[in-house]
């Protein structure tokens, strides 16, 4: 049977989601303790490749294995042969065909940036620590020309290949929550490679006036890496949820 | 001059706040960064005595220093001694008389606790795992008790030392937020050693079940601490605000 996954981590100390030789990344580690559950080698797929120092709540995989573990057992089953920084959540059965990226509806990321002078040691590996104060009010303006069906070449990290880089974007919410934290919740149908991180050092230059609101517009419209703001660091980025 | 400074730390790489020999605690690594300024070992005097693995976005301390730094670029001289877990957040002159724990009017802590049945790995080190689900109301009105002026021996670790037992609680505040964690802010004129910690696990114990809200009323008058519940462990406690 085909089995679909939620899976939650701490990306601190890893070299993303996808295996690679020599480094420690979480889809080996999973790959191990699901070994080390049905004694044999099993691959999973991911639905999206998180970045070294990225997090995630919501990461979705899927493996083939049958197995009469009840689905509300399975997760703790698994858990036993994990760290305490991955942790899968659900298991659900699905059909054959089911592939956890292409049947992917919606994605929604969060951004999150401390917004201080000096950093709170809290959130070293949490939040991306911008010093200059943001104004809010022209990020959620600014935010408001991506919503919608548009080419977001310009929000792409160069070299990355897609068939296409039309994506839409159903909903930007930007807010500062009680810990100073200004959380950056983006949904949509699908995200180009580094997308929430470009769209989030746009936003943030956007903050502090280093570009205009009316700029973003214009951004999006040149298709062109180099007009758009800084990649924003991994570790504010959080890969929320994967609706079906 | 005396120097008055707030601190904000991770704790979770430190033996708490207190120097010890043969450990690392935040004072010693405060001390080590103030000597490394200004070339001679100055005795650092913390308000709270935080222990192992309990953070601080507002502990304060003072020491004993004459120095022509402006106070606005004192935090980000000694900054640049101190790992990215310790950080200054600011620093101001008092009177030769103040004392950081005495002239204390009040105190805020707040404690995390994750309320799901798997934990959330991003809270690993920053919340305490609670499994069965608690009935927040409950929470909230059996921490009404609390508030006021009491005799807290119930909910202080065995064998502290104190003069007095009474401590006065202005406000309890208990709500969930975005990210499924359960905060229990708690502001006071004093704490007994643990006693944050202690309120924090009755409370969850009342929460799920194992006591009832009008249980609070008797443990306090018990004056006896095997009446409350555990002491909720360290890395869900923050010491936010220490107001003089």
């Amino acid at each position: 049977m085909k089995i679909l996954t939620t899976v939650a981590y701490d990306g601190t100390n890893y070299y993303g989601w996808q295996r690679q030789n020599g480094q420690i990344t979480v889809q080996e580690v999973l790959e191990n303790a699901i070994k080390n559950l049905f004694g044999k080698h099993i691959e999973i797929r991911g639905a999206s490749r998180t970045d070294s120092g990225v997090h995630a709540t919501g990461q979705r995989m899927v493996f083939l294995q049958d197995t009469n573990i009840p689905m509300n057992n399975l997760p703790l089953a698994i858990n036993n042969f994990l760290p305490k920084d991955i942790k899968i959540l659900k298991t659900q059965e699905v059909k054959e065909n089911f592939h956890p990226q292409y049947n992917a509806k919606n994605k929604t990321y969060t951004y999150k940036i401390y917004n201080e002078k000096i950093m709170n040691p809290l959130y070293n590996n949490y939040a991306w620590h911008v010093k200059p104060t943001l104004n809010i009010e022209n990020m959620v303006l600014a935010g408001e020309s991506l919503v919608g069906e548009h080419n977001f070449l310009s929000f792409c990290a160069r070299g990355a290949t897609s068939k296409t880089f039309v994506r839409t974007i159903y909903s930007i919410d930007i807010q500062k929550n009680n810990d100073n934290i200004i959380e950056i919740t983006i949904n949509g149908n699908g995200f180009l490679y580094n997308m929430v991180r470009i769209i989030s050092g746009t936003l943030a230059y956007i903050g502090y006036g280093k570009l205009k609101v009316e700029d973003m517009k214009h951004i999006i419209d040149a298709k062109d890496r180099t007009k758009a703001g800084i990649t924003a660091p991994p570790q504010g980025l959080i890969l929320k949820q994967i609706n079906y």
